[in-house]
């Protein structure tokens, strides 16, 4: 399996995380985003929305990080890192969803213009962030994980943009709940860091 | 199971839509979303988020109109309509992202201006809108349906804020193939409308 990848991006990087703590391999397929190669045409022609991660499988071609996670946890039948039963598994698709819609909108956008210069409205963003660091407290205050009472792939697609915060002006320093998940996901066996989540 | 439920609602409508598809009887609660009954400590103490659709079966509780769509295919292990390997949940995970992050921020969000005076940024609604409308054109001028070749709850989830974009100012008359789409989801056995979809 190859994953189109790039070091800085939250988005990949909740699938390298994955992939270590559930010890799967992946060939990692550097993609040079700063000259624009995700928009080349090799590129779209593997993912039209023109992002990574993509990952590639044999015939199977996908994008979009959080299926990146379904796809891997089936394959290899990690049930406890994705529960087929209904409950459990739109338990973790509720966070799935978050972290398409709230977070994307929220912490990483926030980043994006920061960090990377896109024109996005700033103030929109910290407000998107704000609140939802109000809902990940209130859950996170009592219980340890996001979705059941163990880890599972909602953590691994919620963490990275939460954790990567701060590197848009987003403060996590009223959210101790949320800093006591960061540090406990940091201490699970096989753990990988990344640049600004060490 | 009851669904928490606003008629006026894209995303309530995801729901009431595959269950009058896929034949699952709901009980409609309705909540007075003009007096702001889904912001009342009852409806917060179901979901913090503030927002239906919420559907509760015994003693489950959930928030999110793609968790709930996937609650209800697993709990009635309906695999035409979510496939339980690994590469058809990812190719169905892929569009319920979709609906989550670019669906819910182009053409729902141009809505929320248009019909019910929300103080979002129209001009960025409708870049969004515009950018995912070429992307699922793309993908609806070869393919009969979004995920797989079969209807599945991904065009559940993705049809009614794109049938609905008229009502935010967003035209859909350049998009052909996503008009045959929808047509197409209208033919269904089964098919609900609400108003704006009929």
């Amino acid at each position: 399996m190859k994953l189109y990848d790039l070091e800085l991006s939250g988005n990949c990087y909740k699938v390298r995380l994955f992939a270590a703590l559930a010890n799967i391999e992946l060939d990692i397929v550097p993609v040079d985003f700063i000259n624009g190669e995700h928009k080349s045409d090799a590129m779209l022609a593997l993912n039209p929305w023109g992002e990574i991660p993509v990952l590639t499988d044999g015939d199977i071609t996908l994008r979009d990080a959080q299926a990146i996670l379904i796809y891997l946890a089936r394959k290899h039948d990690l049930e406890s890192w994705l529960p087929a039963d209904a409950q459990g598994m739109a338990e973790v698709q509720q966070w799935l969803s978050v972290a398409s819609n709230e977070i994307q909108h929220g912490p990483n956008a926030a980043r994006l213009v920061d960090k990377f210069g896109y024109a996005l409205d700033k103030v929109t963003t910290l407000g998107t962030s704000e609140r939802i660091l109000m809902l990940l407290e209130q859950r996170l205050s009592v219980h340890d994980w996001l979705a059941l009472e163990r880890p599972t792939i909602a953590d691994c697609a919620v963490m990275p943009y939460v954790a990567l915060a701060p590197e848009g002006g987003v403060s996590l320093s009223d959210y101790p709940a949320v800093n006591r998940w960061i540090a406990r996901i940091k201490e699970l066996p096989g753990f990988e860091p990344m640049p600004g989540v060490e």
